[in-house]
């Protein structure tokens, strides 16, 4: 049995080290067109901003270490340019020429290269992916060799890890981003939070807008952004996305869907003898059926040790599972993570939903050093099955998202989040975590004990209803919606008379902090009588939500002066 | 409708809090026979050890703000002393005189006390608890006081926390333990790392003996162990562990077990009206049905809640889950935690079961600051159901036993655990989290890919088998098993037959480092004709198993001398 390997970074190395485990009668050929096998892809911007210093540190494997460990036969600088499949052979270039290269079972685990987007001058010299050991080795050489301006074209984990390396580094460093946001799969209010954090790492952003050109000069180039802006940049960084490197294989016949190859639940391709793995396939969201690559590390490593299976086992082989899009990010001090769907995709496949905000402390606030975690949360309309989830905060972000991806994984509901049994001391979490809070928080929604609002709509509820402000005196002082009724929660029951007339028949829409006040006093107001609600998430939420346009629009009253 | 709940701490505020969201017109009376209620008790040690410097931040609500913000009638300094079930009436202690408190709804939610073991001389005044604002002030005063010498009775969480924290305060601790081991709840190859930190903290510990008593002196106690050790202790902490706090209500009628209430899914007890909830009721365990008492706060304030419903929409609530013990405990710079059943656990109840060690780390070793996750997984033996998880390390621990507990709680599988799609960035896992990890070992012991032996079976596998030692030669002479073969995984292909001759028909049990290269080793000599088995966990596993025994055990070769 020959298995050769196309591509031997993440699920191509799982693969092979998996198939070699099963059976040590196979041969095993891993073919790259690369200079290295198994390098730590994930760490290029970590070695940029200088946090892995050593270049080394990110080749985790060399062909040598992978032949005297699991006798596998890697080939670098093997770069397959055709595939017959009838006579179930490779034709590869190599620096010795062009040979051909049989198998049994053919494994295809390319990868993605990235976009190129139609932008005149992407071909300077000065602007690079950051996709390979070289890129970054080039990258530290052009910070070393003196550049002082960096433009990153693309705001997605990448061209953040990357912003936040040059920046380290001491770069005046400038984000361009087409979406609205940065993050784009982060919901807006999260994002939102990010781009403070960017802020304080001196980094600018410029989202909702598309770079032109790249205006190569002798000293330096210039980004033109559409609005006109010019951005200087001793180097420039391509981080706009990537895309199935698949060209080959969809020419020599394997099925491919908008460039991605088609695979079933086996990693099995259209093609006898072949399977395709990682980020050049097409998987299925868990949540919402789209079809779609996935270009994420843990999801191809596990299908690489899967595949393996159906190939040299196929009768106990598991199914690969569907994709839930489970990531995270650090940008600065700040963790940024997701699972599932987000409100997007929801909106766009017709599913009913509830989202819910929440800004728990990552651990009992009176311990020292608790940090809020930003949460939203999406539930099914009609049962509170988990949809999606998405966090960010200064700790316990990851922690959040990973109980909530298994809850996704396992199906679980607003109710089972409820359930959750998690550990609680007071350095780790809290006796209510802030899973449970939001399994709480849905469940009140869905049974109707808790009617929300979102950030979203206060241009119609200002017109349309009172603004019930239930935070302390000073609270409101320091920054509230306009017109807005100041009633603190701990007197909204003796001050039932006072909200009846101002409301003067209008709905209530009450709002705090972070939603926990707001919702007791939604409990008070609707068992007097009122039609109200309580917005989700408080006013850290609609401030996150409104962004830099919070301070235009909220009052501040001037401290009394005190003589 | 008047709910009045026993008991203002934990599962009872809960109760209360969530009755008054319910109910705008229910009266809500707490009635508490302490001088606070709703204090952090969780927080305690950290005030004794000066982490929560100011006692004030421990009382998270005061009965006048619970008044003012949910309209509770909170009363403290009332001890319920009786209870009428026929005439739903409670009689009460409190400064004034006996009072008689009527009720449509009763919860109680007593809690539990410190058991206080037959030891001759706890009465000492230099003897406390650790339950109460008033004990922890007391041991700061102590400390203030110019206390030196500690001994802290129990090794249990709140036994090590306050261990830890009386060493923070520099004093000379001793923790003396009826158990093997320190932590009892967890495996003893763990508790041994727990024995290294607690020692690098410079406290004492003495675990497999009794404290037989204490003798009070003028300048300070003696604690006397069952060994004749004599411990001197300018003040002790009596932590050996707490009981239900029920025999008022047993007297009235309500059914208990060994102590502890009994109640159904919704909290309910024998008698008509009155629900109980927290420390003080048995709860089934969800993995061995056995019926116990879990005194957590998690489930007590989840409880609490639930409860409410029960009451005020018994339509409508869910049902308390079953207890999976979900605990966590800082210990110096390491974390312990655990879900689900131990080994003892699932001995004692008959379910076949598979263990895994592992020793993963934190997050991808090539990103600075990687800490091993020391992992143990059970799974059950014929489908691999998960059935408990503990896991000590100094980071990334608490998230790990999270994710475990959800999959527990979700009915998963070995299977399942590698499909989890777990959030990976270098700062916060791998493409292969540890979780995965555990999940793909135990599926290839489940299938026969992998085959295990345990750190326990190492005088049977000395006598009748060959150890083989694969890993590199200097980490050979840095210490190993006496009469082990070394031969390093990557030179095992060309050197079966030496192993072969060495073996001479004996079986092959390999070993290595953690039980990764030890497992290709196994693949390797398996599918070559051996009778062959990996080492669970490695020498990371075997040392901890072995202790202190493990420096007399284990063969270290002198360096060769260089002239």
């Amino acid at each position: 049995m020959r298995i050769v390997i196309v591509g031997g970074v993440g699920g191509g190395m799982s693969a092979a080290a998996r198939a070699r485990r099963l059976d040590e009668s196979a041969e095993i050929v891993v073919l790259d067109r690369g200079e290295h096998v198994s390098f730590a892809g994930c760490g290029l911007p970590y070695h940029v901003g200088g946090e892995i210093p050593d270049a080394d540190d990110l080749l985790v494997q060399t062909p040598e270490s992978l032949r005297a460990a699991l006798d596998l036969d890697v080939r670098t600088r093997h770069d397959v340019v055709g595939l017959d499949a009838g006579t179930r052979t490779l034709t590869v270039w190599t620096d010795a020429g062009t040979e051909t290269v049989g198998y049994d079972a053919l494994v295809l685990s390319p990868g993605a290269q990235a976009v190129r987007p139609p932008v005149p001058g992407l071909d300077s010299p000065r602007v690079r992916t950051l996709r390979t050991v070289a890129d970054a080795t080039a990258l530290r050489e052009q910070v070393d060799g003196g550049a002082r301006r960096a433009v990153v074209l693309g705001a997605g984990f990448i061209g953040l890890e990357a912003a936040e390396a040059l920046a380290q580094r001491g770069l005046d460093v400038t984000v361009v981003e087409l979406a609205d946001h940065v993050l784009p799969p982060l919901e807006p209010e999260l994002a939102s939070l990010v781009d403070d954090e960017l802020a304080d790492l001196g980094v600018t952003v410029r989202s909702g807008v598309a770079a032109t050109a790249v205006e190569p000069g002798s000293a330096s180039d210039v980004v033109v952004l559409a609005d006109g802006t010019r951005v200087a940049a001793d180097l420039v960084v391509l981080a706009a996305g990537v895309r199935p490197d698949t060209e080959v294989f969809a020419a020599a016949g394997v099925e491919t869907e908008r460039g991605a190859i088609v695979v079933d639940a086996h990693g099995r391709t259209n093609l006898p003898g072949v399977w395709a793995i990682g980020d050049a396939t097409v998987s299925t969201d868990a949540v919402t059926g789209a079809r779609r690559p996935v270009a994420l590390a843990g999801p191809a490593n596990r299908a690489g040790r899967q595949v393996a299976d159906a190939i040299l086992r196929p009768e106990t082989a598991r199914p690969l599972p569907a994709a839930l899009g489970t990531a995270v990010v650090r940008v600065g001090g700040l963790t940024a993570a997701t699972t599932g769907a987000n409100r997007a995709a929801l909106t766009a496949t017709g599913i009913g939903f509830h989202t819910l905000h929440l800004h728990p402390a990552h651990h009992v606030g009176w311990f020292p050093g608790a940090e809020q975690v930003h949460l939203v949360v999406h539930v099914r309309h009609d049962d509170g099955l988990l949809l999606g989830a998405q966090a960010v905060g200064r700790a316990g972000v990851d922690k959040r998202i990973d109980v909530l991806a298994t809850a996704l994984r396992a199906g679980m509901t607003a109710g089972d989040l409820v359930d959750l049994d998690l550990a609680y001391a007071p350095p780790y979490g809290a006796a209510k975590d802030p899973v449970n809070l939001a399994g709480m928080a849905a469940s009140n929604v869905l049974d109707g004990t808790l009617r929300i609002w979102h950030a979203d709509e206060l241009d119609a509820v200002r017109e349309d209803a009172l603004v019930l402000d239930v935070r302390s005196r000073s609270e409101f002082a320091s920054g509230h919606v306009p017109g807005a009724l100041n009633v603190p929660h701990t007197e909204l029951r003796g001050r039932l008379d006072e909200v009846r007339a101002a409301a003067a028949g209008r709905p209530v829409r009450a709002l705090c902090g972070s939603g926990v006040r707001s919702h007791v006093a939604h409990r008070v107001l609707t068992q007097a009588g009122f039609d109200s609600a309580s917005l989700s998430g408080g006013m850290l939420t609609l401030r996150a939500a409104l962004g830099p346009a919070a301070d235009d629009l909220l009052v501040v009253d001037e401290p009394a002066l005190t003589p």
